[in-house]
């Protein structure tokens, strides 16, 4: 057999273990009501800039805990400390996507009765977290308005399975050329399904929908 | 045996095997005097306009190739075809990044007798690309000013092995609120033995010293 063709077979065995440890995550997080949503971009989209708006602007209607994913340094977890929900980081060293295993012994250090959403802020990628389902509700994928139109035809796989795109940094739209137009054809093409905001964290522009979509997200989970 | 930890060693010997490919390729590449570059960065960084504007700026000095690699479309190498000596693209399918044997199939479609520089654009991705030696001389990291100032922090493994990192979308800083004395403090942290060069590709910013360093690395090569 060759290596190729092992490490195959290897990849679907974790693959299946992973899928296991997701369904156990993913029932938990129903039984007790709670939204998960497993936010996954390119590195430097705004996956935390747009989670520190959000802790605030909400701190007040919805509990929101948050378990965030990187290889190394914990700035973010340190930035998103104001979670009323609390806040896990996870430092995956070489591992370039979070996985259901992790997930699992991080929820056990999240207080999840009293949750409305915890949010999984995956490692900044747009290849390896495609195919790990970490038990969330929604996947939300962020595309910046400053990292190129054909980025959601460029990772297929990844935009193929989000529930929502948020267009993030769209304060920066007009410095950066930004051809909205393009952008939205091509999610379109790569993301039929999903839903898609324009939002900047920085100006607000948006925030307001986004929060909207939580909301209801919420009120539906537990419907 | 875990799954674990056999993987790890099917994933060592892939490696090991990676490594005399790239050796092959490096020990070509230097034979005939070309220049190899691995460029890597995050999605979206401006890798391809990098070189769209290189290609037609050094059309008269130097003859360069294209080697580059994307999960899916052929648009990178459609953007790039003014190449002198030509780009083959490569597609990965879900592979992220690029590894020696890929370019090994790949120069066999290079004239590389009169070739000056092969630039070797890689995946946009921050971990994948970081343990595949392509057998380049030089490996060139580009962090966009849009991207946050924490990221050689975050993605360290890249960084460390980075030779020259180009910091790009200066045209941007300003707008993206860039704080360009914590990225250099990180770079120096993350990148010691890296040089960096502050680029805009759309303003022409540093350009110049970007073709010099190009130019001298090319003498440098065949001295």
């Amino acid at each position: 057999m060759s290596t190729a063709v092992r490490r195959l077979m290897i990849d679907k065995a974790l693959l299946g273990k992973n899928e296991q440890l997701a369904a156990a995550n993913r029932q938990l997080f129903r039984a007790k009501g709670i939204l998960a949503l497993n936010l996954v971009s390119a590195p430097g989209s705004g996956k935390t800039a747009l989670l520190e708006r959000t802790l605030t602007d909400l701190a007040e209607q919805l509990r929101i805990g948050v378990i965030v994913g990187d290889l190394a340094t914990d700035n973010d977890g340190r930035r998103l400390q104001h979670a009323r929900g609390g806040v896990v980081q996870i430092t995956t060293g070489t591992v370039c996507h979070l996985d259901a295993g992790m997930i699992a012994r991080a929820r056990e250090q999240v207080d999840l009765e009293h949750l409305d959403i915890l949010v999984i802020e995956n490692v900044g990628n747009l290849v390896c977290p495609a195919g790990y389902d970490l038990g969330e509700a929604l996947r939300v994928v962020l595309l910046s308005v400053t990292e190129g139109e054909d980025k959601p035809l460029k990772y297929p796989t990844l935009f193929r399975t989000a529930d929502l795109v948020l267009l993030t940094k769209m304060d920066l739209a007009t410095a950066a050329g930004f051809d909205r137009e393009a952008a939205l054809t091509n999610l379109r093409l790569a993301a039929p399904k999903a839903a898609v905001l324009e939002v900047s964290a920085r100006s607000g522009q948006g925030m307001a929908a986004w929060y909207d979509f939580l909301r209801r997200a919420v009120e539906h989970g537990r419907a």
